[in-house]
């Protein structure tokens, strides 16, 4: 089954079926039947009710199996416990798409959830495709359909919403109603049993009559699946997501750094970064942004033009711009001199352009062409305070025209004020010019499009490198692991992993008594480190379990045996294998490498400053894997950590070549064992460019 | 003169002249006349003008000198060349205060700047208030009066609104107008020539008609005088505060850390937070935090109840209040009993309580009245979304009833939705509940009146701490410095200044030769520290300029030899004197303290994690001097540095009193001596508790 063409279908059926119609006002069916009606479906309604009969007008089914011809979508919207079996007949009937709004599945306990998994069975076994179950229905104000039980239907726009909670759906609906907002597509993803938020996100990036798109998300299904989907629209739509439930999934036991340092939201906070979603946490504002879109083109860079006629606004915009990552337009010689030739003396020239007090249309007006002119000008944001001799209206006027001949500079308009402005506005709106009450407003949804640009033009077809590794190897290690019946490996069989995936390593050995490591470390070579040599230690500094800079076999024996005794003193409880007997790196710069692994989204790798401190220091970035090289190097420079690699302070710039290939050699490990739930690296030394990394101290959890 | 007892009379005026009062429509004289009749102000009008006549009714006078009686304020809006010897006039009349319009003074240049000078000494010599020049007015809607020209007068209301922006007021009115705001006070700034903004500041602060302070500023007049009256202000009322040109005011030349960490903006925002300002970015979402004053309680604490008919904006919230400081209140056995056995087994009784999409309005009565009953919550947050079985009004009218019998605690609703939503938004709001249409609004005003009073509570009479110290040796070595025609100490001289202080520093000398340089080592004793001594050469060690751990009086020798070479090859124009002998301290942890100057609010002290890389890592807080102990210890604990030092990892704690010691030794010194224009210690070594600090580089430049 092709679940888009199946949506292309849902999009736009010739024919429905309202399974559960009603001629009772106030139940659900009996919404649907009249939604559907009024909002001008001009394919077939077959509505559906054991009673037959006729609803509002139309010949009643007693079941779809008894429909004459041909059905593309059946809504449904009958109690819980006959929905199998009806799907079951729509599958027979050979119908193309499902909207189940009936409640009771997943979301209300065991029973529901088995019900639920039936649905998924049934839907494949008939090549069928479902949205919900437990959904407000969908919305297509271009088909024209409305197979919802949502009070109202939408003013016709550009926007797709998708939204897991239906109340928030039927709230924002409400509001847009209010608000003039338009939409092409209104999906309510109920509990996306089948169909999920990557299906519609996919199937709307297709949508000619979408150019924006927006979720409101608590949790996505597929990790994978939904970035692989985002890539795919994200280069021709901007793709806008409210995820919530970032303070409620709670903390999770993690026993490494890694773990601690990823909270619960982390992972999709990362996976939207690295996809080019933008992510939300104001519905309300979104709708500005969404409100630019179809009147504007994308700015091409953040080089803003300011044109006012009062001084505090223009510095209020200033600081917008600057807070959301917009700069000020270097005006060209040209500009410059154009503008100081015809503007009063005592008007302000450089940006913003202050046009005084006395501003008059005209002036407006060269202003904005001379700014859209200039090459070194990305996008025109002009204000407008209501002073004595301000012309609002004609004000307006000369913003439309303008722009009608310079339309590929995006030009928006803060006209501050209320009542005197309600005019003025309808004219810029009419024009195709957005306009705003307060300049915050505005820049922001300037700011949020230039960004949504720079997400794009990151999104590059890259390849995920592969290095060479002894895979078998690996599987020997973790199987012997398990046939100890442990899931912390030892500092020993951990570094052997890491060697065996050409992860510079300082090499280390397991002694079991003190002879051993004495032979071990005339091996290695002195000087030498002990580490106590057990999985249940996890902060081996803390109890006195490593030793440093051991120059004799002497000091190794003594050494070997006081990391044992305090051992037993602080953990008697733990089990200890020995003490790894390792070579000491020469230090460099401490460097965390790590990673944890997401429910959806799978390994979730960390980069940072290293050492005991990292809780502390926070000093640390995330992605996922698996990775490119440019992944890589982002997640290096985000922190401080990288720009101190770099060189400063005429410090030698370090070896980031060599951290990318282990932070990438690391990513190819935890995608090809999807065991390994936890790794840390801490510390691993950087040194200069040329000279590498070592892995210091490398841990690996296995589930 | 009595500044507070004059605004007093500023604002409740029993005769207002207008000079430059003018019958012709267009004319700003024209406007205040006609502002100040429509406004119904009851006490005497005097119109002035030169031509003498009748102006909208009123007797003309053809100066203020002809008025027969007397006059408390006037509105002066005649051209600025006659407004001195007019100015002088109003004070042999004895009048007031002065309201000056006019434009054409500071801001218009050098002339203008010298006449604004004689303003200032006119009102200072007839014992006037002079608000403005360069302004739009002031409008008292309780007197109620209406002296400027706007367009329009504001509905009555409790915010008190003072603008350095003329145009921005314009636009906020229009836009209150709309909106249906009210404002006690409307208070245009202009050029802040005699009355600033901390004059009104203390006025609000008196006014009983007052509950809520905005300010827009650009800058403050005086810093002092600012954070006095903030402090002064803020137990009874909130002030909140958009200050812009963060990005406008720039870079300036810094030669030391603390300097160049300082942005523009940093005295502004540690100023805010020192005297319990709330900052704010967005003017439009200071309405909503404004409109909860007078209709409830501040919240005595941040645990919200959340009571809600859906899950998704339930969450939505939930994040918000995360993000917003506040945290979901756990709710007593009590309630938790209370709420299962009155709900439907499927509500979620845990907070938020989820009464379903099938709540009705005595469901929500139970929810609120059992959560506004529960010792564990502070506030109470009601959503409502429209579902089918929702009665909006019902509820709306359930919500202001119950709120009745507990009027102490916060009580804010949610309605989310447009058209089906403004009849029971009305309920709300005339019954006295604040409504919103989405959660994140809700939840940023009540965050910011909860923020307020934690920013209230923390403002404790405390004193200023002093310590015994020697000014007289300051003085003396800032006389030598000046003497020898420099600003920037040698070490050995800052380090001489903090023992005049008794900071603990490592005891340094000047060795000018080799000989010299051998022997006081020897008297300092073993390691030893050498340092190139040359006020031109700031980061000695990107120069070679520091050896460190010299044993040895022969490695002392070579050393100074050295270091000497290094400074005439890297920098052959620096003068150097010397290099500087020093004891080396142990290592700790490696702090820096600093103070740069600002030009408004003196003494800025900076403290954080020291080393070469603190322009880097910026783990840097700011306090602005004098400071009290509590201001030292939050200054530390603001920082990552003060978390390492109070003993992680099973670290001994620091020695967190003496870096507060100090600190505010430090803020001390700056006080002291204002030619201190900066001092960066950095290194400062930190010990074990009860071991102390140690200030290992000290450098010190005057003014």
């Amino acid at each position: 089954m092709n679940r888009q063409a199946s949506i292309d279908v849902l999009f736009n059926p010739r024919s429905i079926a309202v399974i559960g119609a009603s001629n009772t006002r106030g139940k659900l069916g009996n919404d649907v039947m009249r939604n559907l009606i009024d909002s001008g479906f001009e394919g077939r309604i077959y509505p559906v009710n054991p009673k037959a009969g006729e609803i509002l007008g139309q010949k009643v089914f007693r079941s779809v199996t008894d429909i004459p011809r041909d059905v593309d979508v059946a809504v449904i919207v009958i109690p819980a416990r006959f929905v199998l079996k009806t799907v079951e007949e729509c599958g027979e009937k050979g119908v193309k798409a499902l909207v189940i709004i009936t409640a009771g599945f997943k979301e209300s306990g065991h029973e529901g959830q088995e019900a639920e998994k039936k649905l998924v069975e049934l839907a494949e076994k008939y090549e069928m495709i479902i949205q919900g179950p437990n959904c407000l229905g969908i919305i297509n104000t271009s088909a024209p359909y409305n197979a919802s039980f949502s009070a109202g239907t939408p003013v016709i726009g550009t926007i797709a919403f998708a939204s897991q909670s239906g109340a928030l759906m039927t709230g924002i609906l409400d509001w847009s109603l209010m608000e003039k907002i338009g939409f092409s597509k209104f999906v309510s993803l109920g509990n996306k049993a089948h169909l999920d938020e990557a299906d519609f996100i996919e199937a709307f990036g297709r949508d000619p009559d979408t150019s924006f798109i927006l979720l409101y998300i608590e949790s996505v299904i597929d990790g994978h699946k939904f970035m692989e989907a985002c890539k795919k629209v994200i280069p021709h739509k901007p793709i806008f997501i409210v995820k919530s439930g970032v303070s409620v999934a709670g903390a999770r036991a993690a026993s490494s750094h890694t773990g601690s340092l990823a909270g619960s939201d982390t992972a999709y906070e990362t996976a939207f970064k690295q996809s080019g979603v933008r992510r939300a946490h104001n519905m309300a504002s979104l709708f500005d942004v969404a409100s630019l879109i179809d009147d504007m083109q994308l700015p091409s860079g953040n080089r803003v033009a300011i044109i006012t006629n009062a001084g505090g606004p223009g510095i209020m915009t200033t600081d917008a711009c600057e807070a959301g990552g917009l700069e000020l337009a270097q005006f060209t010689s040209q500009t410059g001199d154009y503008l100081k030739a015809n503007l009063p003396p005592a008007a302000s020239v450089a940006n913003p352009i202050d046009a005084l007090g006395t501003a008059q249309p005209d002036d407006y007006e060269l202003c904005i062409e001379a700014s859209l002119k200039d090459e070194n000008v990305d996008a025109v944001l002009v204000l407008l305070t209501p002073q004595a001799m301000t012309k609002t209206t004609e004000s307006a006027k000369v913003i439309v025209d303008v722009h009608k001949n310079y339309p590929d500079k995006p030009l928006l308009a803060v006209f501050m004020g209320g009542n005197s402005m309600v005019y003025p506005r309808i004219v810029l709106t009419t024009g195709g010019i957005p306009v705003f009450d307060f300049p915050e407003r505005a820049v922001h949804a300037l700011s949020e499009l230039y960004k949504y640009t720079v997400s794009r033009d990151r999104l590059k077809d890259e390849e995920i490198p592969k290095f060479k590794a002894d895979m078998k190897k690996v599987e020997k290690i973790f199987a012997d692991v398990r046939r100890d019946d442990r899931r912390v490996l030892l500092g020993s069989e951990a570094h052997e992993i890491a060697e065996a995936y050409d992860i510079p390593v300082a090499r280390i050995r397991l002694a079991t008594n003190s002879e051993e490591a004495k032979s071990l470390s005339d091996e290695l070579g002195y000087p030498i480190v002990l580490k106590i040599a057990s999985p249940d230690i996890i902060h081996k500094s803390d109890i006195g379990g490593i030793m440093i800079g051991l120059k004799t076999p002497e000091e190794v024996e003594t050494g070997f045996n006081q990391i044992i005794d305090s051992a037993k003193k602080h953990m008697p409880d733990a089990k200890v294998y020995g003490v790894d007997v390792q070579e000491m790196a020469e230090k460099g710069k401490e460097l965390i490498i790590g990673c944890s692994r997401d429910v959806q989204f799978g390994p979730l790798i960390m980069f940072g400053t290293g050492g005991i401190f990292v809780n502390y220091l926070k000093d640390i970035s995330f992605r996922l894997a698996p990775m490119t090289r440019t992944d890589a190097s982002e997640l290096i420079m985000e922190t401080k950590m990288g720009t101190l690699l770099s060189g400063v302070r005429g410090e030698a710039p370090s070896d980031i070549a060599a951290i990318e290939d282990t932070i990438l050699k690391i990513s190819q490990l935890v995608t090809d064992f999807e065991e390994i739930v936890e790794l840390d690296i801490n510390p691993a030394f950087a040194y200069e460019s040329g000279k590498g990394v070592s892995a210091v101290d490398v841990k690996i959890t296995i589930g």
